[in-house]
């Protein structure tokens, strides 16, 4: 049983943290959070043991009503590993205390590179030995990784380019714009995202192009990839769908207005969340060598199920293959319609149950 | 236990089966779908008994792989009351069917008034007697009965004026518009919900006009009551604090960026809904006899409540205030954050669970 | 001929400059801008003279190849009266610069009221005597006191309520928010509209709320004014029809998707600017003595022909009657469109010129 | 002298007939509306003569107050050339009655390509002989074709793949959609975009993937082009700067929160209109064969100048170097900001006119 804290319960740390708590062989000790606000004071309802983030504010969770079980340092003494889930640029300054405290840590892909002994995806990264941090990709990058590193075994990929259209603000960011605009962000290209991947697949040769849209949800990328062999369209969506990781939203007769997050939540998932890549089955298509599809990426989910399989890398001995195989079994990742093209029903659901 | 059937598992019919199947005292039998699509496999997977709504259509679903129970016919047959929840005007299509049938019968506010023995609001409802159907009223109508209810009962209403800003679309529905402008919808004042309203309270007068933005997620009213007394600021938030079906969202020194339905998830609502009416507690203020305040509807879910004490009402004796009890109680309706101003926590939540 | 001087060539400047520039009576002396940037460059192509706001960075100016005629000071010296178009709160620091020439001021209303000795709006305000400086009102205000003024002269107003739906950011701020969301801004109530109305008009009681929009081109406003008598809605709208800064938009039946910036556009108006208020003329309704319209404010441009009128306030001995023709001439304020119901065309536009 | 008619005063007409009004060698004869509605208002407000689309419509512009000087039959007897501006797929309805009355046709991209002799962009297209009727490709297929006609000229292309990121609507359109999401549009990939890029140039090799966005002002273009050489980024920047028909946007320095259309009427243009691509300079990026940039198109607009010379193609024995040199100096097309990186300013403008 893996102990895990997570320093930080935002966006991001209250899914990894509900993920941790669903994993049979994890251990929620307790989250944080800088203040007593209603994030606090969701993860008390939720009965996560709330630890205060920074030692001279736990006094101002007690006169709010919040109780804390300690601060970070009492929460870092008593875990196995450590997720940081602050926001960018702030793993950075966390990290001596981490190290101070002898605790294995977890860092976001907001992080530089630099900061952790190896960067980390669980479908992509080649194997990684005897570290003491890891860092997890950005959504984005999470996203690009799942997608080329099957593409790249299968068929070799020669070059891929990518624009990725990006949301403006999370939902909760309601000061963030743009209105009414698409804008280069940023101006040049290529955009960084390129580089990161490689911090996962060193060997593939990918240029980015990044815009900022008004829109909340999630992330849209138009991808092409040129590939060293040429697969049939058919082959390469066979591929994609037996990747775990990503979903195959089927095509339009099957579905009229969809919100995907809305499936998600039809589904049973808290917060509609998806973590798999959302790829348009439709869009998959091969010109020659030529392959071209869209897919969406949920910017404030896709990461969790890569958090979690990083806490067993850097505290187990567990295979990829099976933490995978574990952590999606425990959050229902991986989906998969029953009314999706040549795809035949996995469970047959009846009108009973 | 009344058994319940759910006509039409769409954007309301999906939430209106998730609590009808959450009360202790009643049984969801099935519900309908007039298609083989996502939404009748997300009803399949959540272990509901599917029904095909057109007869002959039943046989799609087959085809698709998803298996149903009976007809529509089936499903009435086999109900002590069936909540319709097809769109708006279809309601009215469909009243013969349930009249063949003898099925009590509960519409949306979409339908005409006329549809029902009565119009129906839990809150704000006068009593009613032997009626056969009941038409629960629309979200925005929903949202200003409860309001406007307590507010006429403690200090009586001379005239309501509300500026509803609403939703262009629902987030599934990507197609509808306006984009980067804000619309008079209708141009004429005032709007219809005045007079809807009237069909709940007849002696409140009540002006409103309405707007349409390019947003997804809730109506936003402006409200504008002009009272027969005089109360201070304070009396009113103590009044509206006390309405189990608003929630006050408190000031903003304790909240930051903030999504409401972002809230709602992190505090366990499936899908992120909020079935109580958002009042801005530090927006709500008294000048003279005129009382302002902005307030959130959530249309995709408001009514949700509503028409499980609909319900009750129909086909049972319990009274409305057990109903709203009981329903309040099994869906967690009534929320009061810890962090309100002049509310004292109810549940002091400990660090430990 | 007044001399006039634009400090501050940004969104209302640059207007401000071109409608000076059209008046019979005036002459634009220059601009002034703090940066050799586009807007810089834009001043010069339009002939107009450009000047350093700042004198430290005079020379920048030059080394850009933007050819400067002196700085701030030197303008004020050459000028009879200045136009502070300078950031909100910007105007205060440069006060002191204008005092220190003697050159009488016109700011603009994000300025507080008592930087100069009137707040200004040529319609509503009262006789003003003496002064050498004025503060033109806001964009929203200026759009308040229009409609006001004359429904207190005719009428009297016993209470106004504004619900006002402001854009987010002007089309060329691509940074602000929000995105997906209508927001009270600010979240209490009443605004400070109405306080700075009563600028304008001191014995009209107002009482504001406001919101902000993800939208960009103009604010919307819902408005309720109860009367002190009742007029018939005929009667109102041919009140409003017969003032020149407010432009009735016909009923929906002459027009379809219409932006309203397209039809100036179409009209020959530089920018699609409306100076005038956009009032739906289908929209204006009264209920006993409660009246209700919706109006559109286009925050870029609606202050201008005030500026204009301000001008010849501080300088000359004009009427403010006489000075508004003045302005509406050379501007070609108050459209009055061929399709209006009850207005009989004023010209009668044949086939042929 | 060129007798020119517009058939269809809408979006693109208007400003057709403008910039056809503009040409020294071109005389508009007249427009045509279907209704007399705000259009048609303006057409005549502007001094152009106006004609009946449909003949049995006639009347009801005299009963509206707007003189027509006759049908469409009229207009087409009296010019060299029509140009059809009705909405997409009415050019096809109205091809037989311009062939009737013998009048050479311009359509606009939205028609099929086999509606005329052939595709036309003025840039790109090949020499045309013979033709009695020419189709100006849309106005994305308009960027496309300026922007890949000097790259393979100068270094040949291997293949071309854009992703397209479209407006929703144009900015009077209130009701088209999406709200708050990034659609796939259409979901399959490669869009048609390609294909018709290959009407003008056939042997470009172009792969398109389109998305629709919540914007209304312009569409956004990411650009890969793989070339059969390697030139420099300088080179390139210098050969497009060269192009008349595209803007490059210079870096962002002198710019701050800029919007185009912006831009555009602080230069005098009416509408804000941008009829050349604009290429964000700094996008312009070469890696290794690999050449990357974006560009935005303004689809009211582009298309304009190109009808222009689309009029002497079938009109005149006039050089296409000759007509667009001719276009662009009557229009004023051919921005070159003196703010340019790298570009020596070619008219010093003075502090002094």
């Amino acid at each position: 049983m893996t102990r895990v804290g997570v320093n930080g319960y935002g966006t991001i740390g209250k899914r990894v943290a509900d993920a941790v708590a669903a994993q049979p062989d994890m251990e929620l000790v307790g989250v944080t959070k800088t203040s007593p606000d209603y994030g606090a004071e969701a993860a008390l309802r939720r009965g996560y043991d709330l630890y205060a983030a920074l030692d001279d504010r736990a006094a101002a969770f007690e006169d709010a009503g919040l109780g804390v079980a300690g601060t970070l340092g009492d929460l870092l003494d008593a875990v196995d590993v450590v997720v940081d889930c602050a926001p960018s640029g702030v793993g950075e300054r966390n990290r001596p205390t981490y190290e101070a405290h002898d605790t294995p840590a977890i860092y976001q892909g907001g992080e530089d590179a630099a900061i952790a002994d190896a960067s980390f995806n669980a479908r992509a990264s080649a194997e990684i030995r005897d570290a003491d941090s890891l860092r997890v990709v950005s959504c984005n990058t999470t996203g690009l990784s799942r997608l080329l590193a099957p593409l790249d075994e299968a068929y070799g990929v020669e070059k891929a380019r990518v624009t990725l259209v990006r949301r403006g603000g999370d939902p909760s960011e309601t000061d963030r714009g743009p209105i009414n605009d698409v804008v280069p962000d940023p101006a040049t290209v290529p955009s960084h995202h390129g580089p990161d991947v490689n911090e996962i697949l060193p060997d593939v040769s990918v240029d980015t192009a990044a815009l900022k849209a008004p829109v909340t949800g999630m992330h849209t990328h138009s991808v092409n990839v040129t590939l060293e062999r040429e697969p049939t369209t058919a082959e390469v969506r066979e591929l994609l769908r037996g990747e775990t990781r990503l979903f195959l939203i089927p095509e339009a007769r099957h579905r009229r207005r969809r919100d995907l997050k809305d499936y998600a939540s039809d589904l049973g998932r808290a917060r509609g969340d998806f973590w798999e890549n959302c790829v348009w089955e439709e869009s998959i298509s091969v010109e020659g060598r030529d392959l071209y599809l869209f897919q969406n990426v949920h910017q404030e989910a896709d990461v969790v199920p890569e958090n979690v399989d990083a806490i067993r890398e850097l505290t187990t001995d567990v295979s990829r293959e099976e933490s995978m195989a574990r952590t999606n079994e425990a959050l229902g990742v991986g989906l998969d319609s029953l009314l999706s093209d040549g795809g035949s029903p996995r469970d047959q659901v009846a009108a009973d149950d």
